[in-house]
């Protein structure tokens, strides 16, 4: 079995037992359907697997690959996809897929569009505070009626306070998100069905009126979410590198991970003990208290936010020990 | 042949004609081997292929598999790894591979893991005043010393200015450049060697004492290089999206392209008559002065920092006129 030193770095690594513990909480808190895992945070059918061998039935979708992908490997009970899409080609084929699909819509344009593709099941997509997709919540009963008229089954509302997620006090968090669903209610009102698709791994516990939460950060956090003192998810994810240059008189040593490993919307990434200074396309540059490492030495590197860290790797080792027990492949990249 | 509008998104394109100027313009400026492409910046053998044809004889490469990719093309005439590499199994790779590598070596360690590996030229990396690899001036003869014991043939130094490349300020860029080559002359003196390797596209014709430049982003530029008033090459490379979401009330669109389709350490990317707001994973949100654009719109967003945009991308669409002439793979990505 490989250690951690056989692989070429940078690599994109998992800590199995931090995995474990993070999927275990979850599923204890939120069992079976009342959570949604979010595959765009990771992008991987082997590590969906795991999030439905432990009880989670539907999954939640950003993009139609992921759908696709998922619905081929068998796990297309309740797939969601929880974004507008336009493009005809891409709605016939989530049309077509072996497994159930839900799809957004948050106007009559995407509602149409998904009708006219043969598309079956959607959700109304709800404005709730964010600036992003999601009709104001006084157009919602509007929309589902005609979405309903074209022929789709309106399953219920959707809504993300991601604006709130990652706020640090947890009980301006609980009460904002609070405020947020109030809008929401008064959208399903409107709307009605079963289902109502809301939050994240910021409000998993803080969100009391979906019926499911469509976290996907949890498994495998990064120090962005880690900042958040309330939640029991710990960070999993690390991109694996070597030191390669190291500047004595300066006081700095090179990492050969940067740009295109990690991503960088949350700022530079974190290795224990330094301070980063910045990253390049391959590199991250960092000091440290003490001593320099020396040339050869490998790190870890953690990552500000995993979504778009994951984007830029073909596959995810898991640790067990020092072990690599297993590798993945992020087979779920792209559009 | 395909058009714009029948290109699924997001979707990277490349308009012809401003590549075409931009690869005139450096050939021009700098003909044959006084350019070195950078490959780092487009990871497109396609492309690597078209600045061959303009007379580009040698690339610089930042990764192994960029190295490995272009010589399989027939493309390694003269391939510079611009950066230290200690893993065995790389190195053996980059020595067997079917043309000429050169790589970069900045402590006895490195060159001792390249002799090691049956590498057979190098460069000594000097650091120039950007903290990032390289060693010190006084450092350099000590290490080519080295490597020579060690087997290695010298070629030269190497010395990256990569803290002015982007100053605005022409004059400044020129003068402190000239600065940073004083360090590298005194390194070379000691090095000895035909090559000297240095620069960027914002340096291209600033740095008067390498022997060649090592220029990436002039091919396809972003907006951060653009803000250098004085540099000749035209942003050629953008992210084709489709307006999925409108908030008439509140005064924003949502375009479907975001952190997983644009490299963010330059900041947000550009929408032309529009101010960007903000990025999330799949979603660019942005307002307009006057009226906003209609669900199902087009539009190009023009991305702040290319090399980390490209490498989410598994092709690039070369447009001439309306027309999709070709589809290149972005076949160089990972490690």
């Amino acid at each position: 079995m490989a250690s951690l030193e056989d692989l070429t770095t940078p690599a994109l690594v998992v800590d199995g037992d931090t995995l474990e513990h993070n999927l275990t909480t979850m599923a204890t808190a939120l069992p079976g359907a009342r959570c949604r895992p979010h595959i765009k945070a990771h992008k991987t059918t082997a590590l969906a697997h795991r999030q439905r061998a432990i009880g989670h039935v539907g999954f939640t979708c950003a993009t139609a690959r992921e759908i696709i992908g998922l619905a081929r490997a068998g796990l297309g009970d309740d797939l969601l996809l929880a974004n507008e899409v336009l493009d005809s080609e891409q709605l016939a084929a989530l049309a077509g897929v072996d497994g159930r699909v839900t799809i957004a819509v948050d106007s009559e344009v995407t509602a149409d569009a998904a009708a006219d593709a043969g598309i079956r099941e959607c959700l109304v997509d709800v404005n709730v505070g964010m600036p992003r997709c999601g009709c104001l919540p006084e157009d919602a009963g509007r929309i589902a009626d005609h979405a309903r008229a074209r022929g789709l089954d309106v399953r219920g509302v959707m809504g993300y306070e991601g604006h709130l997620v990652d706020m640090v006090d947890r009980a301006a968090r609980e009460e904002q998100t609070a405020e947020c669903m109030a809008h929401l209610a008064r959208a399903h009102l409107a709307v009605g069905g079963d289902v109502i698709s809301v939050g994240g791994t910021g409000t998993y516990d803080c969100n009391h009126f979906g019926t499911e939460i469509q976290a996907g950060s949890y498994a495998l956090m990064d120090t962005h979410y880690a900042r958040l003192p309330d939640l029991p998810f710990r960070r999993a994810l690390f991109v694996l590198a070597t030191v390669i240059s190291v500047n004595q008189r300066e006081g700095f040593a090179v990492a050969n991970c940067g740009l295109k490993s990690l991503g960088m919307d949350h700022g530079t990434p974190e290795i224990d003990g330094a301070t980063v200074w910045y990253c390049s396309d391959e590199h991250t540059v960092f000091s440290v208290g003490g001593e320099l490492p020396n040339v050869g030495d490998r790190l870890r590197v953690w990552p500000a936010h995993i979504d778009p860290t994951i984007a830029y790797h073909e596959h995810m080792h898991v640790l067990v020990g020092e072990d690599v027990a297993e590798t993945w492949t992020v087979d779920l990249r792209g559009w």
